[in-house]
């Protein structure tokens, strides 16, 4: 899954969907309506993003995943997305849980930055036990003392969920780590533990993003990630 | 304020809220919507617990303060509440701080258990921007690596709120601590690091609590710590 | 306790030493060896510095109480102070506490950033078990994720580590804060919390100061904090 | 780097050794002097120790690296070792610091369980600055607050250091998960984010071990590891 943090324009998600699909990826990812600590950091263009990441993706043969925040909103998001992003900061938004159980799409449940392995597993556990099987658990660094890095990856949570549960686990490396230069390494430390797949931001100009620009990759760095993780995945006996 | 975490029976309440009002309190405590980790566990009465807090509080001339967990539940809850509660788990619940912001009630906005100051002031600001002027803070523990409590209580940021904000700031030691005989030292340097108020669960019997047995004090205890918790703030030199 | 964290020279270390002991303070503290986490910050003027700690204690009838980083000095430092403080990045520094355990002095041993109280009550046990039964601990905060204070001051610590052992516990609010206008409410919240002392630094020019000055007290701000901290000792019932 | 947590018996660790050489180590690991939280468990076997891995690791062609705790031990143990451990509880021993860096032997430097990757490097500027340049850094696990694991691994913490300093960094994926099927996982993950070597654990008789069986490996879980790190390392472009 590729894409950029959130839908700026047109043409922006377009050029980064065309490096997703470049880089081998299956999903178009991108931010409609974010969630931003401050109420006055740019909050997603809503509606018409949803519209441009179906119509962008469809183009390509992408799929489409975007993340919804609130359950009033579960149905619109649901009628352009094929899989339901639960970030981080709603990871134990329990109504919202709820919703997206009822909701008839995969789901892509994100680690809260605080959360315990148990947690995580107890939120997938609402979805679950409101009929949906299709969970997805992402590792995406939790907060700690340590200040370098935005998060710090928690590799080991990857084998660790593996053997906690049967879902299928991908990892986060761009929020996990913050920084551009980084991804590539714990993307391929991801691979390297086990991870069923990777959740990757791209954007056509990172300087200029909207959000998280810092950790955003260039198109020609994703292909270059796809074809190190390939290398990686198969050293380990996978396919990817 | 206090009273019990969940709302369980009119009875169970009615005792809580006996103990409350003897003990000097001024605000009724108690969960109708319970945010749980676990979707087995009780997840609260609703609707009517949120009758009998009402007519209960009413009764003793004590308002009351009780959790909502997500925006559409806003006004059915402001209908009952004197002052909405935004839990731990929804401090970035971002829809749900917008929504509170425009609801004409005070709101008691509980630091989350890996919030920063900064990002506790941050939501604060997105009521405060609806134009709601009355927000009031809550320290109640941040998670840290000592499994001894089930939080850290971090008693300096009730100073360092103070100092970083104009907003008043409170305490809940009950949260904080997880454990009902730590609760009245944490109270007691609550106060005396300057907290504008307390937040203390109160249970008629604790061992048989639905939720939270284990932090709840008795009400001769609640007695005994407003006690001893008016006597510190004297010793500063405030009322309490 | 109160004194300046490092030793500059004998006339500052003579002023903060009239300033503890007009606050009322029993013990002289001040550093003559001093880890940094930096090989290039100042480290203490040793041996000098215990001569004038114990010349200028003496003529004020205080005690002294110093760091021993290393077993190799603990003589040489018990030759001059009357007690020996293991600092925080030596509690499991285990050669040096035997040392301490045999040296029949009192210790004053502070938790490390990133010690449970576990592993401070089986440090305590080193120095026990090696024949010193006086033992003090010392909370001094932990490193957490949030970075407003250098570290968060777990006041909670203070009835936690009374009900698990029989040993003294004071705090050292200056450490815990790393603020000045911190220390008078997080002293404030120890004693409230059932601390039997404090630790506090006092220095009589605290913006020139060669290490910690931020956190340093005057000498009027010290015997301020002195006269509140007896008011909410009294006001718990106990004497200061 | 391969070799029991402690040294127990010349048996025990002359089989681990043939493990580690079968597995293609080039340096015996193996603790004489071992620094353990409480004073009661097994704290090594102290200079018989010593010989036996001088002896063993000759008869293998495999150098020796062991922890060394205390200042005045640095010569004997620099006797017998071709390079001296600094554990992770004595990262900021600065006299031990000093003491490795006049020591003529290479030091591997062990991250401490709280430290930033500034305190790391700080801690090692110690060694250099008193004129030793061979200083190797070695990612171990970090205290958060997940419980599953005995520490969370800070994989990305290797790319950082890497770009922070010129230092040669390792990976101890038996101490950073502590649980023996996490460490293939693990140690993929690190090579796969570059680490230039790593320090496992192995035992003959995990079950059985003085001192943190539960994360040793067998020869035969030793062996497939170090041939799955190799695919890895290959994958990336570099040998192993």
């Amino acid at each position: 899954m590729a894409g950029p943090c959130a839908v700026e324009s047109f043409d922006q998600l377009a050029a980064a969907a065309d490096a997703a699909a470049a880089a081998g990826a299956r999903i178009l990812r991108g931010g409609a309506f974010k969630p931003r600590t401050s109420p006055y950091s740019f909050r997603g263009l809503g509606e018409p993003a949803l519209r441009w990441l179906h119509d962008i993706a469809a183009a390509r043969d992408l799929a489409v995943v975007t993340e919804v925040m609130t359950p009033e909103l579960v149905p619109l998001v649901a009628e352009y997305a094929d899989m339901l992003q639960i970030g981080s900061r709603s990871i134990q938004n329990f109504p919202l849980l709820d919703a997206v159980g009822r909701a008839g799409r995969p789901v892509l449940l994100k680690r809260g930055m605080m959360s315990t392995l148990d947690e995580l597993l107890a939120s997938a556990e609402y979805i679950l036990s409101a009929g949906n099987p299709d969970v997805i658990l992402c590792e995406r660094g939790i907060r700690t003392f340590e200040p370098q890095t935005r998060n710090t990856f928690d590799v080991v949570s990857v084998p660790l969920l593996k053997r906690l549960s049967h879902l299928p686990v991908v990892a986060d490396p761009s929020h996990a780590t913050g920084q551009a230069d980084l991804v590539l390494p714990a993307a391929r430390a991801a691979v390297a533990a086990g991870a069923d797949g990777l959740l990757i931001e791209v954007h056509p100009d990172p300087a200029n993003a909207l959000s998280d620009g810092p950790q955003a990759l260039l198109p020609s760095d994703l292909a270059e990630l796809a074809t190190s993780c390939g290398a990686v995945a198969r050293a380990i006996g996978r396919a990817f």
